[in-house]
This record gives structure tokens, sequence and C-alpha cells, in this order.
């Protein structure tokens, strides 16, 4: 069944990934600080994710919030993730809650999980033959101060999906490239997303239910040190790509 | 070996029941929002906890940073929370990096974790026959947006700690009253922490080895959900208060 979607930074790189596959599946509307520069699948909301206002107008009548807004940059500053990706999230969790909304997925990073990759266990756990896994029952260790406000993010759902029975899913997007996984880049072919799988995984995570989850979203690699079991089993995600296929 | 301790956070309750005991154990240096209305055991700042420049001042000369300061009201709005709780803590533990500090002592709280105790789980979690323990490994789960601000706090700690080699100890304080354990509320005796053991624990807070650590401040209460053998284990907690010897 077609949902009718708000998708919250949607001019940005993730955004295009979903648009590219999914425009005649869902009825969209979409919000972005930048207006557009080329035709839209749906009406299109210019506006700051800390626009309260405009935040609780664009939710009306959505039944599942795709929230990509926030600023991008793993090297982004305090001031900025505490303003866009913080305060920006809970602005629209709460605006969710307001409108009734019934799924809110939450565009978190593997960058909560950064400081995982440290010293002893590089290079060895992006390769095939280490066992390494991560699957999201580890508390989170961000190698970054966006990384830190990816995980506040995560909090911030389960607290609204506890308190108001939300249903929220984190998906810890991985290395999202279009065409093929990074080159000469372990850890990105270990955690490359294609940009079919992200369409798909995405639509899994329109259409499926749950209470809350924190999944990895990466293709089915060889290489790779995240889980996607849990994807697969509770959102019924079948990734068809694998970074491996590209040597 | 007497340590010089930033309290910060310092004319609440906690900071009472840790100066109360500990005054003449280190060389105290205080901070608080509000100026102080009797003698005090040490240098005492009047500033905000998002005044990054008072802050840092404060720091200097500093080997061990207990932070306290915040809005403590599990009600508290999230504008409030968000600035005083989550941005007060980065600037303390951006600070304490730049002043060289070894230690940071995180106030946390019960209500990062609140939302376990669901309708299922109460009141039998409350009570000794029943098993139901939190470790401090889990992934938090807060009951109010006060909850999600110490969560955030706790994983602002685990950034600072893997990415400077800062101590950090999150410490998550149950019920604190003076002279004995709440009287007719069995969640209150179940996570009572004594003024005594308050006092104990933080010393010990100051003086033990560890890297980065989440344990449960509360007395050895017969009734508890929350284990502290991390707390016995890493710092060295031997709590002599027990909720039930006052019943």
């Amino acid at each position: 069944m077609a949902q009718s979607v708000l998708l919250t930074g949607a001019a940005g790189r993730v955004g295009d990934a979903i648009l590219g596959r999914l425009a005649d599946e869902h009825e969209w509307r979409l919000l972005d600080r930048d207006p557009p520069t080329d035709e839209q699948p749906g009406e299109f909301v210019v506006a700051d994710i800390t626009d309260d206002e405009a935040v609780r107008e664009a939710m009306d009548g959505v039944d599942v919030v795709i929230h990509l807004a926030g600023d991008p940059r793993p090297e982004a500053p305090w001031d900025s993730v505490l303003t866009n990706n913080i305060d920006g999230t809970q602005t629209v969790f709460e605006a969710a809650v307001d409108a009734g909304v019934e799924k809110v997925v939450f565009a978190s990073s593997n960058h909560a999980v950064g400081a995982f990759e440290t010293d002893e266990r590089t290079p060895e756990m992006y390769r095939t033959d280490d066992d390494y896994l991560l699957d999201g029952t580890e508390l989170p260790r961000p190698g970054n101060l966006y990384g830190v406000s990816k995980a506040a993010g995560e909090t911030l759902g389960r607290y609204y999906h506890d308190e108001y029975g939300l249903s929220v899913v984190n998906v810890r997007i991985g290395n999202l490239t279009e065409g093929h996984p990074p080159i000469d880049y372990e850890r990105g072919q270990a955690m490359w997303l294609s940009y079919r799988d992200c369409a798909h995984l995405f639509d899994r995570c329109i259409r499926a239910d749950y209470g809350y989850e924190i999944v990895y979203g990466i293709s089915d690699n060889d290489r790779k040190y995240y889980s996607i079991d849990r994807a697969r089993d509770v959102l019924g995600y079948e990734p068809r790509d694998n970074s491996a296929d590209h040597d």
C-alpha cells in the first residue's frame, strides 16, 4: 500500500537515492532548506529543520516520516550538530507525535559507532577473514561529534517510542555511493550501501511493522563488520549488491 | 592522595552530600550559577555552565571534574535540558580536555533508563523477590527528556574518552535522600542512595583508576534492580547503607 511520506533533507544524497527509485511508490512531501533545482515528485517545502512551525505544517496528513535533514559532515562542529541534528530531530519527533504520524525512520550513521574501529582492530576488521561484528545492541561509540549527535537522535527515538507508541527505526547508514563501491578503500567497501539497496531498505522501513529498531544500512558485502540480520528479520530487507562483485 | 577537584553545580543536593563529608579530603573549586549563602570549603566561581570562558577558567590546575551542573528536574522542558544539560556537558568535556584534566565524573541519572520500568514489570521489579537487574551495559531507555539529556551526556563522555584518553565515569544516581530512604515508596527504596554512600562513591570516582565506565549510584539495598557490581569492582565502592534497615 502506498503511504504518505514526508522526507526531510530531501535534497541530500540519501534523498537522491530514495527518490530515484521510489518516486512513484509513495505519495511524497519533500522538505529541505535549499529550494529544488529541478522537477520534484511531490510538494516541496523550503524550510529549516529547526523551524518548528514549518515542520509541524509539513507533517499534516503524513503516515511516515523519513528524517534525513541535518548537518551531514562527519567533521561538523558541535554548535551545528547540536542545533541541526539534535534539536532538529527532537523537533521532528515532537511534531510527528502531535500530528499522529505512525512511523519515523531516522537516518543515523556508522559514525555513531565509529570508535569501535580502534588501531588494534583495523584494518583486520574490514576484511572477510575477520569475524568482528556489530549488531546494534552495543552501546554507541561515536568517532566524532556528528556521531554523538546521531546517537542522541537514536535515544530521542527510544523515548518517543516508549512514551508515545511511535514506531521508530534508526538506520545506521554505511558508505552510500552510486554505481560502484569506493575504490581502494577497505573500510568503505565493508560498509558500502548501493543506491539500489538504499532505496529498497527505506522502502522496507516505510512498509514493515516494528516497534523500536536499530539496524545497519549496508549492502550484502562479503566484507562486513555490521550485521544486517536485524534489517532482514524485522524489515524484510533483501539487499542485492555486494562490494566484492566490483573488485 | 588529595586531588584538586572542580565541582560544578556545587550548590545542589548531590554537591551538598559530597561536600558534607569530603570538604577536607580534597582541594575544592566550586562552580554554581547561584552564589553561595554560607561559608564554602574552596574558591567559589559564580557562573552558568554554558559560559564557555568561565568554565575554562575554572578548570585551570584541576585534576578531576565532578560535573553535576544542569537542570535537575525530571520534567524539565527540552529547551532547558538541551542547553543546560547537553550543551553544558559538552562545554565541560571540551574545556577539561583542553585544560589537561585527568578524570571527569558525570552525574547521570536513573532517568536515563527509566522506561525499563514498564507497566508489565512494575511494581514487581522494585521488590526483593524479583531478579530483574540493569547493569549499565544496556542501551538507554529514558523515561523523559531529562533522561535523554543524561544519556547524551554519557555518549559525549564515551567520545571524549575514546578520542582524547580522558577517564570518564558516569554515575546513574538513584534516589538521594538524607537520613532515611523515601517512606512508602517502593521504587525510591529500591534505588535509594544515602548521603554517606553518595559521598563515598564520589570519593572513589575521584581516586580510582578507570577508562570509561557507567555505574549505578545506589546504596546496598536489599531491594534493587540496578547492579552495583561494576561500582564495587572498578571503583572500590563499599556502600554501608541499605533501605531495608529502615523499614
